[in-house]
């Protein structure tokens, strides 16, 4: 059936490690050239995304061609809270910022993406 | 690619203002006429269809066209037990019952709609 | 449409309850011949395939025909730590075991199946 495709779901902190657990073992199985993996985040997940230690552990994982995606609405959301603001200019080059994230995860499935929330 | 169509489950009270968040921000992204919306609730989380600050918010967004919907199967368990029974001759109108909310689920995306667990 | 087809994903404990519930209640919605349903669990949920009791529940839905399919990374790590190890040849027959549980989720939404998590 060709290439496989999938996205990643991640709104919650908790459900990082699983999601990076899946995804490594999915490049494990099918072979980093045999699969197409986003992950989307959106909602107070996008927090992980100032994390240095998890920044890490994604940077090896975006080198295999995984697609990290951020919700813009859950970025400025967190900067109107009091404990800490990301800015888009504060990413790594290997994270992209969409408009929404729902809009992303719907358009995804629509274009053959199966959907996956860790 | 046309009209997006999508279908929110909430199976959890905790994960409604996420839920309607969510549909809040798709609808400022896309536009009301961009996205067919539907929210099917079914285990404990449909208790929120008796709380009056939620229904609020819901009827605000069924107004902009989300169709909320409730499973009978978890509407009767509710019923079986102590606390709150929500018949359904008392919801509002903007909410509509469906037999079994799985497979709601299942039509749906065999029908196109995108599947979203916020 | 035809027969649906449905996998639900259990990465969880505590979802267990939930997802043989949504079985229990579609088998009765649409008929054991109107639906081919398959469960995969990865994850810490796989060690429900060693509670004698849960069990007893799905030997009667799969033998309705449910598939359940258990991930081998996930019982691998299962058995690496302290607690509990289960081993591919003490499960019952009727559960399957695949490599990769995230392959198999992906490889079945491609091939018409929809995707709940309960």
């Amino acid at each position: 059936m060709g290439i496989l495709k999938v996205l990643f779901h991640v709104n919650e902190m908790e459900r990082w490690d699983t999601a990076l657990g899946n995804i490594t073992n999915l490049i494990k199985d099918v072979g980093r050239d045999g699969v197409q993996i986003k992950l989307l985040a959106n909602g107070p997940s996008v927090a992980a995304y100032s994390d240095a230690a998890r920044l890490e552990a994604m940077k090896l994982l975006a080198a295999d061609g995984t697609v990290f995606l951020a919700c813009r609405n859950s970025l400025k959301k967190m900067c109107s809270g009091a404990d800490v603001c990301l800015t888009e200019e504060a990413l790594p080059p290997f994270i992209k910022v969409v408009p929404a994230g729902i809009t992303e995860i719907i358009r995804s499935q629509g274009e053959g993406f199966a959907y996956v929330k860790p």
